[in-house]
């Protein structure tokens, strides 16, 4: 299993409302692949705008899939316009 | 629920097993502890001086009890020793 950690920041003046929304199409919709184990898009405590996606998946084959699904290469280039940067991680488990 | 990613970058130099080794003893400890769902230590696929843990809590109490804990005031200041930084962030779901 492979877990990614993908932070975005927000462009000042960016409202969360309109980047929240957008988010929640791509979370439905990656939810449905297969090897898709969670997604989940998550709030900085402290800083609403710091939006991240924590995710879990099958093995990396099934994530280089979603990077290329309909729905990634639909709405990612939309939230890309609304961050300001981000900073993605790919992680495995150290037993 | 919440969530935290503690994102540490080890020293130049510093061997992986020497900051893994220190922390199993934290895993295994914190994973003791009431409210703690899931604690793991991660390394970053592409770069292995990057380690992370990523953690669930059932609230931010049992998160404040845990980082009163002795294991961390313990075993805490020695990881910090072999880190060049640490990234912390603490989250929730965003439904």
């Amino acid at each position: 299993m492979i877990r990614v950690v993908a932070k975005g920041k927000l462009k000042p003046g960016v409202r969360v409302e309109d980047y929240v929304m957008l988010a929640k199409e791509l979370v439905a919709e990656t939810r449905k692949e297969n090897g898709c184990l969670s997604y989940a898009l998550h709030e900085e405590v402290n800083d609403p705008t710091i939006l991240t996606m924590l995710e879990e998946w099958a093995d990396e084959e099934a994530l280089g899939l979603h990077n290329q699904s309909v729905h990634v290469l639909k709405i990612v280039p939309e939230l890309r316009k609304l961050r300001e940067s981000i900073e993605v991680n790919i992680y495995r488990e150290v037993k």
